[in-house]
């Protein structure tokens, strides 16, 4: 068990529970599972459900047989040092002593952290950012969020770090956080879906309609994509003035437009970008399966860190 | 020796060179002085004349013993790594080697780095920032750098890290870098002096006469102080938004000013903040020896790493 540890790893998202056996320290997934994240009407009965989900799921992929740690990381604010759940806007809990419930519901040490930061601890050890110590990770989906990896590990910031869908980029509508002209107003998948719809009076599922327009020459989603390039290539400029990564790694819905996305942002940046180190642009590599190996890799390193290696 | 090593730590500034002779652990200051800068023509040949002058000033303050180690620190861009001073818009230096010029005429391990990141590691571990783990600190003087500490070290990102002062604030004017309305253009001590006698057509010799200006009511150094109260909030508040620091250190000539400063930033923030983990606003404890200090704190570092403790 020292050199290869089995360990369970649970990545809680806001409407699936992705769970694996993993063995280490590679990781090699050996089983895995998907569950629909149990939504109560309160904030703390969906968290209390979801810890009791979480200890199934853990029975059944462990088999009777006890893994050596269990990785678990939950959306939304995240104290990892705390092993709180600060704040999730979609599963409605606030303060859930997460660290607790489960240790007393799991066998073994528990690892505990965030699904994003989780996610790009995965992309910098396993995928698109291997071999590089400063890299942010940055998946694109309903919202905008990052993970600042810094020398090779996620920065915390108490669970307030790498709210990159959040940095204020220019004058705009007003936002669910408190401000106004937020990033992920513009860039996210569901701003580009929801500003290409308001422009044309037509219904579209997602950003990925706005880029098969684009692709035919429509001139609204022209517009439309070219403002969320430029936000996004703005959001990098700070994100490189402040902390010099050596890439952003792109990941979520808008990056599955591959070039239709990076050419332009890097013309972009090539505007923007003055005497900051210019970061590398890199697709994630791991798609939704990110959290979950980060999950375990944390639980991996629970199991190291205990054994003092 | 090996619990309380002797070692020389040298800031070198764009004006002034400060060394000090200082035993560590603490570390505590035995001898200091200081050295105009030598300024040649070329830039390589103002980076050799420092180096021989950091030279002498090894071999006066160590008094023929040998330092267990030396710590020099210089302005600029700088690749801590590799130990190059990538660029120096003062000094005029590029590319310059200063690890093995510097190892060729200093007796002992050298420490090589940024002094502004030197001196954020002074102030984190010694002074304003003393217990925690991640703050920014910033001194405010001819331009804005900042130095990232984070887990209790500092951020360099192969040198482009902490470059607070361009940050894109507003639009604005065209800045040195290429950008245009970054935040040194209008909250930098010589930002506030410039923009206040462009306004009055008076001459002020600094912010400290707007700051003089401005307690007795004057109408235009309010807004000038303002529009810098302003950007400096906006700024920190993207610092809030991406690293989450829980402390953000005011430094330098415009931090002289105090609550003449810091209040209206708090009721600014108080605006601003949102989400973001709100940082405490410190003043910076340590004053221009905080470079030096740094230097010393690397120095001893060193000599502790190669004693394997």
């Amino acid at each position: 068990m020292t050199s290869s540890p089995v360990v369970v790893a649970v990545d809680v998202g806001g409407t699936e529970i992705k769970a694996a056996l993993v063995r280490g320290p590679e990781p090699t997934v050996l089983r895995q599972l998907r569950r629909a994240t149990p939504k109560l009407a309160g904030g703390t009965e969906t968290a209390d459900a979801v810890v009791a989900e979480v200890a199934g799921i853990v029975g059944e992929l462990s088999a009777g047989e006890e893994p050596a740690a269990v990785g678990v990381v939950v959306p939304g604010i995240v104290d990892d040092e705390r092993r709180i759940g600060v704040f999730s806007a979609n599963l409605g809990w606030r303060d859930y002593p997460f660290g607790e419930a489960l240790a007393a519901r799991l066998p073994g040490p528990l690892a505990f952290g965030h699904d994003v930061r989780a996610g790009g601890l995965a992309e910098a050890r396993l995928g698109a950012g291997r071999g590089l110590d400063d890299l942010v990770v940055l998946p694109i989906g309903t919202g905008i969020a990052g993970a600042l990896i810094i020398g090779g590990r996620p920065h915390s910031g108490g669970g307030y770090a790498g709210e990159i869908g959040h940095l204020v980029i220019a004058d705009g509508p007003e936002c669910a956080c408190g401000q106004r002209g937020c990033l992920e107003l513009i860039a996210s998948s569901s701003a580009v879906a929801r500003r290409y719809a308001e422009r044309t009076g037509r219904s579209v599922t997602g950003a990925a309609d706005v880029a098969a327009a684009l692709r035919e020459g429509d001139a609204d989603a022209k517009l439309v994509w070219g403002d969320a390039v430029d936000a996004l290539a703005r959001a990098i400029t700070q994100l490189a003035t402040l902390f010099a990564p050596q890439a952003v790694v792109l990941g979520g819905g808008l990056a599955m437009a591959g070039e239709l996305l990076t050419a332009p942002l890097e013309r972009r940046l090539d505007g923007l970008i003055t005497i900051q180190r210019r970061p590398e642009l890199r697709r994630a590599a791991l798609g939704d399966r990110a959290g979950c190996l980060g999950a375990a890799l944390m639980a991996i390193e629970a199991v190291s860190f205990l054994e003092g290696r």
